[in-house]
């Protein structure tokens, strides 16, 4: 039997493999430091579309379509599709993935919607509801510029703890079976920890960071007393986007907590840019961000046995221009997924 | 074992229970036709609070905190929150449900997200991942004007094909067992269909009962099959909020796929509103809408086993103001729950 564990965890009594996964990337991201091992970076980051939402949603259209293509899977082998990304009514999924045709449950939460689909989608495959699913997230800057902070032509100034947000959008294939067709799986999917809203009551929307990081301290706390494990049992904890500044602010509160994770933390938005060369100030962030980094580099690592196994924690900022215009704080929350080799 | 059935099904191999739900709507809502039989109708739509958007938020935290309190269960009893609403990145969840600290999965499927909700959360309590869960979804007919189409300052004139946003919010504690402390249960979740992006390409979103009415007919017809069942088979068939129009839409539709469902038709939004005398033309609409008339109506109808099982299916249009600005179409979605008296 699967098994709940603790107050918001879950260990699968099977893992669920991730079987295949591809990454799109735009310009600036293929730049950078992991540039080369994206499976796509496009020429420019228009995608050949009118707007930015739709060159967002083509990004989730054509990782889906690589994954696909990489499993040697076709569109009605899929059960469902868990989907999301960070522009209102979560449009860059409704219009990039209907041309598939497969049931899709869209999901939400913020920056940490990679973390929350793998983990909702590896629980319809160990509960029996699924042989196969895919999970897919995206971000663009542009789309993301406009539809929370400011026009772009405006050239609004950006403090240095601002991060940027990834142009790019990752897919999953996650599947009951270990093998399928002699191909051996990516990784496997072990465990998970849900986490809830955190709001220490900040307000700034350009230090993203260290809105989240009391999010990823209070879901990585849970997780290490579910568990009743220590961060030296992982090769790597990876937060999704929390940036320079956010990444202080983690270590500093988790050391609080008695918890020492400074030798195993890695955060996916201080590895997809070279803030110094690329003018990105505190990092990389955005859905796509923690998505692309775990197809691109983390998966890589971990099939390359360089790593055993990881906690993959993507963090998420949850304001709107709306709450934002109105005074509101920035409350954040943080979903993990255990990863191992195979 | 939990069987995946046909293309986008899923039938339990043990039914999740409905122990409680609650409903909370505005002052409309309250008088309409089902006004004596919700939980809760504030005096105004204000519900207390200086925004609209925090109107909403308070009307999932009390549909929460209403359920809790007749389920006689502590937020700490619940394993995970499922929850969603209609604004900009899921505004009123994120501020609404933070008190409560219970592990939050944030779900978007426009309308349709009480049934997405209510799927994920039975499918998280089969899977043996959960213990218990709290489905919320919310709708409010301000914010949600605000939100997707004009300031109501504005005055703008409504089409007769236009619905009328539902000011209300409900939640349902899920559980995998059948007594609690003697309670009985209100009903129980047997099956589900989940639904897939259906686009027609109509692009009025003041008729967004067409819009939606083709996934509606997709998501039954895809049920029908996947079970091999037929409309007799249920005393009703339930869509969400499609409306006078999108109801004529959707019986000719499965008519000419070869389904007849005009015996057991039933739409939330024509039951919730006297449309005659509340000039809320073709009918309620939200995700507040099929949240708390399930609540307050459809489980009572169980519970006095008037009705044995129902096919619940609420219908979301995939529309934002931006998708809308930039001239694209409104696709929809539906999810359907198959929910049976005890």
């Amino acid at each position: 039997m699967n098994q709940k564990v603790g107050k918001a965890s879950v260990r699968l009594e099977q893992p669920v493999y991730i079987m295949q996964s591809a990454s799109v990337v735009g310009t600036k991201e293929g730049e950078g430091p992991l540039g080369l091992l994206f499976d796509k970076v496009g020429q420019d980051d228009m995608f050949g579309c009118k707007s930015w939402e739709e060159a967002e949603s083509t990004l989730q259209k054509e990782a889906v379509g690589l994954a696909l293509e990489k499993a040697a899977l076709r569109p009605e082998d899929i059960s469902y599709v868990f989907a999301g990304d960070l522009l209102g009514q979560s449009m860059a999924t409704s219009f990039g993935l209907s041309t598939y045709q497969i049931p899709l449950l869209g999901v939400y939460g913020a920056c940490s919607t990679c973390g929350e689909s793998l983990a909702l989608g590896a629980m319809s495959i160990a509960g029996g509801f699924a042989d196969k699913v895919i999970c897919v997230t995206s971000s663009h800057f542009a789309s993301a510029e406009k539809e929370f902070r400011f026009p772009l032509d405006y050239g609004n100034q950006r403090p240095l703890s601002a991060t940027w947000t990834v142009t790019g959008s990752a897919a999953f294939v996650l599947s009951a079976l270990p093998r399928e067709g002699g191909r051996k799986p990516k990784a496997r999917i072990s465990a998970m920890t849900i986490g809830k809203v955190v709001d220490y009551g900040l307000k700034d929307s350009m230090n993203m960071g260290a809105c989240m990081a009391p999010a990823a301290a209070d879901s990585l706390e849970q997780h290490f007393v579910d568990f009743a494990s220590q961060p030296k049992d992982y090769d790597k904890i990876i937060t999704g986007d929390l940036g320079k500044v956010g990444q202080r602010v983690l270590i500093d509160l988790l050391r609080k907590k008695g918890y020492d994770i400074s030798e195993q933390h890695m955060d996916c938005g201080l590895e997809i840019f070279d803030a110094a060369s690329q003018d990105t100030h505190a990092g990389g962030s955005g859905c796509g961000c923690s998505a692309v980094t775990l197809s691109a580099y983390i998966l890589k690592q971990l099939e390359e046995n360089n790593w055993r196994k990881v906690l993959f924690m993507p963090t998420g900022a949850l304001l709107s221009k709306t709450s934002f215009n109105e005074g509101l704080s920035v409350p954040g929350i943080a979903h993990g997924v255990v990863i191992e080799a195979m």
